[in-house]
């Protein structure tokens, strides 16, 4: 029996008593109930990097602004499908604040969280054209996406983005347009699980392809201003939050609140259609929806049929918060910066103890700091190494279920561990690095 | 130009500015709109009965409760998808007090509005046998749930139960059942539009027919309790709501909070799913899920693929309301008696002008006063009368986009009509019988 941080002996039990044949092949939520099980029976506290959740408390801003909603009445009245003025307002001045990119009101419209912004995006951009029926990822991503487009029966194709950075992307997203089946692409920037964040190079590159072949944008922003290299928290000054609106007309940003504004639990999220893409009409979806105007099938066809709007209140709580960033009394980047901090120095406790860094460049430049980083260590595999960190207090998830080839390597999340931990952390990477040796 | 209630030019104008062909033809949300207009333009109210919303508002409790959950920062933190255990227990309380049926607090799951239940449902009935690929309504009904079909691109079939209540309703529905297509059975009980409740002889019908050919009813209790000839106030005490759950275990009932409980604004609805159907294996499932297990495609594919979950103070607001129904303190039904009272008032004030009740029986026993009843009048169709009536300033909506084969009829809501207007009513009601005698 060895002697590890956290009981052997325990552990094993715990994994025998999961089912699980391999704890370094389970689902997030497995990791979570598993490690859940173990901290109960040891009373010891894991390094939990398994999931991406907000670690901080929201502005109080957007929940009183919630409670007074429900005073004043909002829970009996439906909330308008297309959302509360309010709402539309400020997620419009928000995209032009922090995107510098110019959104008519009308076009902004909150959702159930991204998770339905996403649904309702796939079910009219994959429809447009009868021809084009497949969603490109540019993988690694977040894997709900995918399961999203296989409970509806759609079609995706997917290619791990780690070889094809800078110039090389144009050639190999071509690839896949040039077979005339893609409708959509999909990334997320800053990229969940990797980190990376595109140049402008590769924006454009994208945008021009978008243009070329006639294809929906997608951009997942669900990390909004979390590139701390940059100062993103100006509002109407430059830099902004990337996008690749800056170079096509042809795009959906999904905007969530659940990290920029740690509101992950009130289930909203901003669906964001350019002006040009809104009023376009597209005679094929009229197979699904009353009207050929993807606006229109938009809200009276998706947004309608998968919820009849969102929370009322949420929508008052998610306005305010908007309203004081956008009116620049509340640094809503200010406090996520954290993450940031604290990705930094644990990178490099990483590091020290013979791991390394698997997405690491965002083409000539070091990768930001943020809510993610990936790793990985000499000689194991990703499912090996989460099957070894289980025993010294540490989880995570594996690359693999991320679309990512980088086998070797796991995704940390940064944002549910204490600084109080880091002593921790060190002494059982420490630990670790003596047990297993690099050959 | 003729002397109505609301002066004819002004309507006139606001139907030509409208750009509608036809008021009668216009969807609900358009006459919304026309209404609000003429309304704006003349400073004259309109007996407004076209749309289903609460007409009162809710318990402070539910409010109360989901301040409370504010304050103590479930913003932050995702809802597990699904629902808080507070919410399950209350559910599976209220469906064992309120129905006397018994179900696993496991399979008591929170949804966003029985919208999304229902989206939800259709993904897993309509999928369980390849061949089995058509939800069958009983109508009349909701006609968002067969948009939800189309926008899925699934199969409908489709009946007015009108001619086929009672015995009938056998040989009607095994004229569908034995194709061997149909996978679901869905109605309304009480039914929006006609306001009919199923008597126990024809939920058994549907029940064993159920059995019979292996087919899931999903049961859209809307109307929770609104069947005011019986006393479905007492928790724990017969009698009940009405179930097919009485008659079959292959069910799943939609609870929504929007009516029985005044709580349509933050969208959040219960749905129910038999123990039985929950753990049943179907192993053609696995086309679009990762598990065959019914309960857990349902949760981990369906409901967390459309929006990961409800928003999180919405559900202990509900659980609150839940409770005080389940331990006797908080008589739900009491406040709902008002939409009964009101629509004995005005379906009286609507016969004693010439109009006639629709639907007008459940088998051998008058209709209850709910919310809402139906009417036609004599040489009108629905189309016709609505365009005419809406000099008069009543709205109201055609039969013909419910499923309905009635098509004289139009469907009326009391929720948003005031006692304060019934003299208004009365009278313009008067005119309209005067300026068009029954031949």
């Amino acid at each position: 029996m060895k002697n590890t941080p956290i009981p052997y002996d325990i552990v094993k039990q715990k994994i025998a008593e999961s089912g699980l044949p391999k704890v370094g092949r389970a689902t997030i939520r497995e990791i979570v109930r598993l490690v859940n099980e173990i901290e109960a029976a040891t009373g010891l506290k894991y390094i939990r990097m398994e999931m991406g959740v907000p670690g901080m408390e929201p502005n109080s801003v957007g929940i009183e602004a919630e409670i007074q909603a429900l005073r004043s009445g909002v829970a009996s009245k439906y909330p308008m499908i297309d959302g509360v003025p309010a709402l539309k307002k400020e997620i419009s001045r928000f995209v032009k604040n922090f995107i510098n990119i110019e959104v008519d009101e009308k076009n902004c419209i909150p959702t159930v969280g991204s998770m339905q912004g996403g649904m309702a995006s796939f079910l009219l951009t994959n429809r447009c054209f009868k021809e084009k029926d497949t969603v490109l990822f540019i993988d690694p991503g977040f894997p709900v996406q995918k399961q999203q487009l296989k409970v509806l029966g759609m079609k995706y194709e997917t290619f791990d983005v780690y070889n094809y950075r800078g110039d090389k992307l144009k050639a190999k997203l071509e690839s896949y347009l040039n077979k005339g089946n893609i409708s959509t692409i999909l990334y997320s920037n800053p990229n969940n699980p990797s980190w990376i964040c595109f140049s402008e190079n590769e924006l454009q590159i994208i945008g021009d392809l978008s243009n070329k072949y006639d294809v929906v944008i997608i951009e997942d922003l669900a990390y909004f201003a979390m590139d701390f290299r940059k100062d993103l928290s100006k509002p109407g000054q430059a830099p902004y939050q990337q996008s690749v609106a800056n170079y096509t007309k042809n795009w959906i940003m999904l905007i969530s609140s659940s990290k920029a504004f740690s509101y992950a639990g009130q289930r909203i999220g901003c669906m964001v259609v350019s002006n040009e893409l809104y009023k376009r009409r597209f005679p094929d979806l009229k197979r699904f929806f009353s009207s050929d105007e993807f606006g229109y099938a938009m809200l009276y066809g998706a947004v309608y049929s998968l919820s009849s709007g969102t929370c009322h209140s949420a929508q008052y709580g998610l306005a305010a918060m908007l309203k004081a960033a956008n009116d620049g009394t509340f640094d809503f980047v200010e406090s996520l910066k954290e993450y940031g901090a604290k990705a930094k120095i644990m990178k490099q406790l990483f590091v020290d103890n013979g791991f390394q860094i698997v997405y690491n460049m965002d083409e000539d430049k070091p990768l930001a700091d943020g809510f993610y980083f990936t790793i990985s260590y000499p000689g194991f595999s990703g499912e090996d190494l989460i099957d070894e960190l289980v025993y010294y207090g540490i989880s995570a998830i594996s690359l693999v279920i991320t679309g990512s080839e980088k086998t070797e390597g796991l995704r940390a999340c940064v944002s549910q561990v204490q600084r109080s931990q880091f002593g921790d952390l060190e002494a059982r990477l420490k630990q670790f690095h003596t047990d297993n040796p690099i050959k």
